[in-house]
């Protein structure tokens, strides 16, 4: 398939190349421009003092402007005089004595401006008019204008009903005459998440073609985007997405809050790799060594131990994985429950089922403007939810039987006492969805050679596959794809020693000896919890092609910065 | 000091050996007499479904009995019957017949349970009696009882205007017979914060001493409480520094947030230890190095840079300082904040100003429980805060001047253009508590050379002492304590490099020249910000005698476990 391939690829590479070079002269010439311009003196114009390059606007304007941020410019603004500070990310000479700009601030709230040569007071010269019509794109402005409304509504605009007549422009921080990567480039959706420079001719390249076919501007990679973190952030895609993950964390918090869940903050540091030593990150500590934290796992079983009932956390968790895949991260942030349970573990089933469907129709209910946004560069079908009272929990026998029933053939063999891999995932995604008409669904009921060994053992001593007993854990997915891992824990200190043993683990070992040494310390009530992956959350609720765009500063085995 | 105080100190630790050995001693019968009892079969006795050991309670209690916890519990539960799952904190025998036990539930709520013997349904044997009232304290336990009123209020309970009569109980997770710290001692004020084992005859052992002379229950260092993390978390003073603490956090994000403030997350793991390596944590990290952020700044700055506009952040930050003392952890949790400025620097004093003072009001409002119980154990007077209007914010230059003439003796010589130490600090907090009447200030414009690179000079070319400038940047104050750093960052690249060339830093070491390449990328708009301990806050808020006290689990050079 590559080699068929290969001469449509390079077609593509080459065009995107020709087009991104068309674009740098462009941009050269506009450069080359706005130095021109630049270096006139202003001695001699009478508009002087109502532009050029500031530092400051404190004494520039007038005393009647009111400051307005472009979110909040209604009709009742109409006719008043305002001071507007923003990016200007477009400009347009319409002749020697009017020319356009559009303001940008907040996500994607934009306004157009207009400048207008005028004798008479506030004075505008046609060299005012030159000036501001060739600032550099993504310069920060500070603009006096009056508010009016425009003979038709702007329709590249957000705010559309209303226009600003500049008299005034100051440009306070200028972006330089050729941008890493244009606004455009950077609304486009990314094809290449690889951090590998990129090679002409692979099949990235050739997404990247197609991608740039469809549309005026060239796709930038991901790597582009990160070299160019302000851009990246600039865009509205990623603003948006940003938003959307405060949201998520929000929801998380107030809906916990409201059942008298508390926060608290697990260690990042930690004095032993007591959840599996070989994707720990490792540190000189003064003489010793320290770990980096791969779950607060121990942590907030602790805060239960030392009587808070029920708690969350949100926290940065860190793998020292190797995999450059979209879906992996080395430092990414875990939100995290753990609750007391009075007499079955389902209860801590239903409150994370309940937090997990109270931030998915939150999201669809407060985000709409930005999820659709989001959908503009990165389509994607909206999360189908389950009607509430019909919520789909599968044990995993029942799941595994239903993927040999009616998933792909290569699945008709899955065992129920063996872990799903993530191709069977996703394949009974596809099933559940189709049966259940949902994305949304729990699995409950895991063999314990799927968990790990603080896992609570069913009660009933049920028993899958080749006698394997299974525990009273489950996992939440979204779009077949894993978002959270939970279930009741051991918390009889002897009981946990067995199964540490039964796993092969030395019970005396650094780490385990200290974690079970809280449950011999106390009385610990009967408690379980979840972890959510709120990076999984964002991507895989958007569909996003990589979990690196819900992040704000990925980090991969081959990246630390920016 | 030292040599003459030895014996008395002596004499003082050899005392709380012995009260420790007696409790010891105590402890171990108490146990003895659980063994025996919890041997004894239970076959022939009639109230034999009604107590024991349990790992659940599903079919146990009555149908009518309502679950409910003890904070909830008002008259309106008179002549009920309850389930109340809880810590047995405390157990009386009265006679063969009657026993009292204390339950504890959420921080510091308890309410007396009373167990008389009786042969009518629900029968309680007399055996019942004796097992109940040898439950081990901290064991975690479900009871079935009716609620009544008491003939006279409980003083030792917090539900002083009810009783519990238990008629089944049941132990869900039994503590051992002797506690590592009971919850007396955890209770007690920790005068040793020594990440050292104790040595007989020091200072610290002198100051156990007289604490344990006015209690009747030895104190524990703050090396036994976290050896005993369980009990130290469960003592309502740690419950009610940990609600203080979440409370701290709701204050400042709802602040902030309804400012228009976007929370983000900053990378723990960075590529270069872009503020000072002195400090700073390193890792391997796939072939490479990798470092722990020392503060979220630069990453704050990247996200004005790619227009969020107003930000926070709530993150760990962490410091490889060999630092043993009280004030100091190697992790800790930054609040963050970083906004645009439109016309002045003081637009970010005047919201971090804010901030703060909306917290410290709303902790006095909000928590004026949990400040007495913690009170109640380190004892403290209120924060002394200014009334609205009159809030203190004096200049550097000011407050040295303000020390030399009203401050002690020694230091009538500092000057304005040095950094304050640490017992400056401290006594220009008193003498700003006894001239200005409150324990929060502000002090503003620092010389250059008490300021990182990144801070900007103020406009109007100030300088103090030999000629040096002053900046925008300023800490604010409680207790004389440095809680807040801030102040206005340098948005323009070339006059960013000027002041890191000034500093003697390489503009192109790591770190540095991807920071400073943001600002070429774009036009980046002027702005600033500020860090708060959130530790820090908590501690000094409080007045408590270890930073340690407000962190979940301190991370100290010594230790990293649990």
């Amino acid at each position: 398939m590559e080699q068929a391939s290969a001469p449509t690829s390079k077609k593509g590479a080459k065009k995107a190349e020709a087009k991104a070079k068309k674009e740098a002269l462009k941009a050269q010439r506009a450069a080359e421009l706005a130095t021109a311009t630049a270096n006139v003196s202003l001695e001699d114009d009478p508009a002087k003092d109502n532009y050029g390059n500031r530092q400051t606007t404190a004494p520039a304007f007038s005393k009647d402007a009111e400051e307005v941020e472009i979110r909040s410019l209604d009709e009742t603004y109409n006719g008043k005089t305002v001071i507007v500070r923003a990016w200007l990310q477009n400009s347009r000479v319409q002749s020697a004595k009017m020319g356009f700009v559009e303001l940008r601030k907040g996500g994607n709230w934009n306004i157009q401006g207009i400048i207008v040569a005028s004798d008479e007071e506030p004075i505008v010269s046609r060299r005012m008019v030159k000036w501001v019509t060739s600032i550099n794109p993504e310069s920060y402005v500070a603009v006096e204008a009056k508010v009016k409304q425009p003979l038709e509504p702007v329709k590249s605009c957000r705010v559309s009903g209303l226009e600003l007549h500049i008299t005034k422009c100051f440009v306070l921080a200028p972006a330089p005459a050729m941008l890493g990567m244009t606004m455009g480039a950077a609304s486009q959706p990314i094809v290449n998440f690889s951090d590998e420079k990129a090679q002409g001719g692979d099949v990235d390249a050739e997404k990247a073609a197609k991608a740039t076919a469809e549309t005026t501007t060239p796709a930038a990679s991901m790597l582009t985007h990160l070299d160019n973190i302000a851009m990246h952030k600039r865009a509205p895609v990623q603003q948006a997405i940003a938003d959307i993950r405060i949201e998520v964390k929000r929801l998380f918090r107030s809906y916990l809050e409201a059942r008298r869940f508390k926060e608290f903050e697990p260690p990042c540091l930690i004095g032993a790799a007591s959840e599996g030593g070989g994707n720990v990150f490792r540190l000189a500590y003064f003489g010793e060594e320290a770990f980096l934290a791969q779950s607060p796992q121990f942590y907030k079983q602790f805060e239960i131990a030392g009587g808070r009932e029920r708690v969350f956390s949100i926290s940065p968790v860190f793998r020292a994985e190797n995999s450059n895949t979209p879906r992996h991260m080395t430092e990414f942030t875990g939100l995290d429950v753990e609750m007391e349970i009075k007499e079955s573990y389902t209860e801590v089933l239903t409150i994370l089922e309940g937090v997990l469907l109270s931030i998915f129709r939150g999201l669809q209910e407060r985000c709409a403007d930005e999820i659709e946004t989001v959908r503009s560069v990165y389509h994607s079908e909206p999360l189908l939810l389950p009607e509430p009272g019909k919520e789909v929990r599968l044990t995993f026998a029942e799941a595994q039987k239903l993927l040999r029933e009616e998933g792909p053939a290569e699945f008709a063999n899955v065992r129920d006492d063996e872990d799903m891999s993530t191709p069977q995932e996703k394949a009974l995604g596809e099933v559940v969805r189709a049966k259940y008409k949902t994305d949304f669904y729990v699995i409950d009921k895991f063999p314990e050679t799927a968990r790990p060994f603080y896992a609570k053992l069913d009660d009933a001593g049920t028993t899958v596959g080749d006698g394997v007993r299974v525990t009273n854990a489950f996992d939440f997915f979204i779009r077949g794809q894993e978002v959270l891992s939970g279930g009741q824990r051991i918390n009889d200190p002897a009981e946990l020693e067995g199964r540490i043993r039964a796993k092969g683990i030395d019970p005396e070992s650094a780490g385990i000896k200290e974690y079970v040494s809280v449950f011999r310390q106390v009385g610990v009530p009967p408690h379980g919890g979840g972890g959510i992956g709120l990076d999984r959350v964002v991507a895989w609720f958007l569909a996003l092609p990589s979990v690196h765009l819900a992040a704000y500063y990925p980090r991969t085995p081959k990246r630390l910065l920016p």
